[in-house]
């Protein structure tokens, strides 16, 4: 394992990287984006579907691009300008060319009165306007007068985009992952999603084996998963035995989990047993709390074992949807964590077994050396995590179970299972699905 | 729906007619309150049994009738007086017509120090004795001397009655409702309860259309319901999927829930998420608070799905069994917040269906008019509850069962079914017992 | 059943006489043990083991015998002698015979800093080594200097030995009884443990009849459990219907209760429902918290339905395994609370049946004298525990599951149904395995 912090600087350079693209749902930011990650990640690739394709209920949508887009005053200074922050233009805005009164322009602006510094996120992908986001501070010093009012945008019959990239495992029983690349500059949601899923998948590729395939895409946010869905939803329910929905995976202030729609999954359980071990603290939500992709991957019908491991949730800090989710709530060190509950989450999945002592009675672990040999009233503190966990090895638990049972994390428990298992005294059966 | 108002007040004056009527397990006063019923009820069916009918293990008890009775004093003066008030009776007691000084009367005398202006509410059904009840700030007054003591009551075989109206609805499934009609004048317990399930009665033969059968029956306690299942238990047993024992109805102060033996009918479920959105304080009792004729109709073997919707609980608040639960104690308002709980409670069960959503993700309810389409950071909110049930119309859930899940009433959630319904969005199955 | 106060005194005076006893998990001491219990209980087997016999993963150690052990200074002054207190060797020691300079001697010397008045108990039974255990206080008073070192003791091939008493009951279903004699002078953890059982095991052979039969073994703990595992299993595991380890069960500050491994066997619950009714603060401890026999008895795949009712729990009181845990920490009135609790737990064993009410609807106890004749407002208190009992007699619930249900305790009920047998209410049909 290389050097956490290493990693946390290389995810945050990544996201810097990325931080300027213009991302929306469609168009050619999230194409950028998608080859700046191949670069990253060999086998990685990207799929485009026609505007006007069906999706279950939905229909993928026009492509949208933008140019240039500004308010200028009547001297021709720009007062906003999109060049300087892609989140001044409403996502999907229609095209605008006109001089207007600010009284008349005051229709289309967006502003936070509650957070007077940040300029809000908005898109109307599926009704038609336009509108300008500024701050609240800016918004009070626009004068009156007559302003030059730009969008140079364009709605057409285009292709909507995502990419997918395929490691294949011993089984063809699928863990899948999934991150979203349709924000513009956003930091916690967005840009965490992407670097953080890209590094799993750079671990995942290094990795001497791997138990399970995994299917890794990076797709537009709902009408994405539902067009992904809509064409692999069979061999999906087929083979996907746990995943997770990576967003919101890169500030450093808590861990959060949003379950499942059963709440029972194993990557429930999985996730649970990781943030519990990881941080005590960390924040349960509900299915009511749900708002990301895991509405449609765990849709009625659907219901793929998907849960979210997140730091910081979305619609719940202060700054998500604004532009004050940057580089600098987003750290290194917050990534780091994220990183790292979810590749600990993996390598569970990838090592869970079922646990059969192989000797009634316990073992004498004294004649192994596996056991201090003198009897104080003390000495009993210094294996019991491994007698508790000896006492539930009766080939009805896995070692997830057991862990949480006795409240160890399943990583420390692990090298002492492999060293029960040379010593003959443990039987380990790898979950079949 | 007519005006709440009126029908509080409604149900009120009932109460008001019905109050000076002497009520007991058989007689003359039961009969006259089940014509007053009656006339307000078309089909409703008076049935007598005869005194020494076995049922189970129990026997219809010689039927009573009191003319008169009181203790006057020397001066021929009434200082106990039936007439004025028939709690002073104990009820059932033997005949007397006798002249004892007080220390000989005062052995018969009954009176409630910790309540000294109550006259409390005493029977003995089912040993002989005689005895009046007074106020204990009266008893204090009585002066020693000679008192002329008379009860002009008769103790004799003839019928115990009950009625029944049977409303039928579209199938032979039943939802049974019961009432009992043997207290003399007490508000809460007992004239509210016959009150408003008269009211419930003419609600329900308003209706264009019943799912279900409805049993309406107007008993005295105990002993009227050990009858009337004696007559009708295989009957009941095979048709009867919920049902409430309507008792202590009629006060303002709180809800109260009683559950069934099981504590998991639909009774119970219904009854549970009515009191939850009506009042999420109201008071939840268990099995071992029983006390009314849930202890027949949920007894072992027995186990009919009836739960108890109240407002005061019998035997929990001051005034109950005392002159004190009188009509000041009922209230207009309290009749109509008790009758709406069970209107609601018994529009649930016509109305609960399993719900499963037609698409696979969730619908795009913008293109329908049903999602606001400008997505800011708090659109969500407006539509959270809609979208929150579709998330668990997955065909194994009832609307019920949905609407306790996501704590929104029943009520509220029923019109965005019918919309969804109508749309084609959703399939609803109504549940068959 | 004679008063209490005597079987206190007489469990406390047996205790006495085998204080001075020099147990260990083989040897004398154990004999001479054994050999006073068989006095108490005409039919207990004394069992011998040879060393060396394989059980599961153990082998029975060689036997221990020790004549005498001391430190003398310089002047032949014992400043520690094993003929005061047997706790001053070390268990299993090594023989030893040697001068040598405090300073080499300290390295074989223990002590508690934190309890400095108290001789701790050590064992070394499976590594080889030799040491003495002494107070703190006395270890500060040894003059630095040269010492003779004597212990007199002899590792050598013997035997094992345990005893077994089986009392033939109606059926071959058994409740199983262990206790463990392998301690030296300790009282609470463990002399209070033979002396309670021994008690139990007079009182089981005085009873008129046994629906169960009662096996009660008195082995070294761990070793000696194992032993009797790997010689009796099958049978075990075909017969035991219920059991306890007996331990930690003669001071007066607590009741305790730790479960079996499964947490729900007969004995979990028979435990949980007399400490309830003795002492509502009674502590529960989880498996996590196991230490004595339970872990071999429910051990995976042993899984014997074997729980624990101690007064306090070994480990968790500051006397444990110290010289501390003497005859004045275990008292008369402690055995005796602990003797009722497991003889309470064996009476509801043995008493234990499926209740049905065999009339429907409650049945007229008032014409059968159980019922007040006069209905007044508290009247209803009087029977209540009887009717909520009869309440749930509907032929799924034991006694046992309805006394934990109505919180009362078992015995208070038990008269009540004998009661209702005779007069043909309730049915009874005792729990068959």
């Amino acid at each position: 394992m290389e050097n956490h912090k290493i990693i946390g600087e290389r995810l945050h350079s990544w996201a810097t990287d990325l931080w300027p693209i213009n991302r929306s749902l469609t168009g050619a930011g999230i194409r950028k984006t998608l080859d700046y990650l191949g670069d990253l990640l060999p086998g990685l690739t990207v799929h485009e579907v026609p505007s006007g394709t069906l999706a279950y209920d939905w229909t993928v949508p026009a492509e949208w691009s933008i140019r240039d887009a500004y308010i200028a005053d009547e001297e021709g200074n720009r007062v906003i300008d999109f060049q300087k922050n892609n989140l001044h233009v409403i996502g999907y805005s229609d095209p605008v060319d006109q001089w207007m009164e600010l009284g008349e322009l005051d229709k289309h602006l967006y502003s936070l009165p509650d957070q007077p510094t940040a300029i809000p996120y908005i898109t109307s992908y599926y009704a038609r306007r336009w509108g300008f986001c500024l701050s609240y501070n800016q918004r009070q010093t626009l004068k009156s007068g007559r302003y030059h009012v730009v969008i140079d945008s364009e709605l057409k019959s285009g292709v909507l985009n995502y990419a997918e990239l395929i490691l294949r495992g011993e089984t063809s029983e699928e863990v899948f992952l999934s991150t979203y690349v349709c924000h513009p500059s956003m930091a916690n949601n967005e840009l965490s999603g992407p670097v953080v899923t890209t590094g799993l998948a750079q671990w995942l590729q290094g990795l001497e084996k791997r138990r399970y395939t995994y299917r890794i895409v990076f797709i537009p946010e709902t009408i994405g998963s539902i067009v992904y869905l809509s064409k692999n939803f069979e061999h999906l329910k087929r083979h996907v035995i746990a995943g997770f929905n990576i967003t919101c995976i890169g500030d450093d202030r808590c861990y959060s989990y949003l379950p499942s729609r059963s709440g029972n999954s194993l990557s429930d359980l999985v996730a649970q047993h990781v943030l519990q071990n990881t941080d005590p603290d960390f924040k349960r939500y509900t299915w009511l709390d749900r708002g990301s992709d895991e509405r449609q991957y765990c849709a009625p019908g659907v219901d793929l074992p998907i849960a979210t491991i997140m730091r910081s949730k979305y619609s719940e800090y202060p700054e998500y949807h604004t532009s004050l989710d940057d580089l600098n709530l987003v750290t290194p060190a917050g990534l780091e964590g994220g990183f790292t509950a979810l590749r600990r989450a993996i390598e569970i999945i990838e090592q869970n077994a079922y646990l059969n002592i192989k000797v009634l009675c316990e073992p004498q672990l004294g004649k192994r050396g596996l056991y201090p040999t003198l009897s104080t009233k003390d000495s009993g503190d210094q294996v019991r995590a491994m007698m508790d966990m000896i006492s539930y090895c009766d080939g009805t638990r896995t070692l997830l179970e057991i862990a949480s049972l006795i409240e160890e994390p399943f990583w420390e428990l692990l090298p002492v299972v492999e060293k029960l298992v040379e010593y003959g005294l443990l039987e380990r059966k790898y979950v079949v699905f």
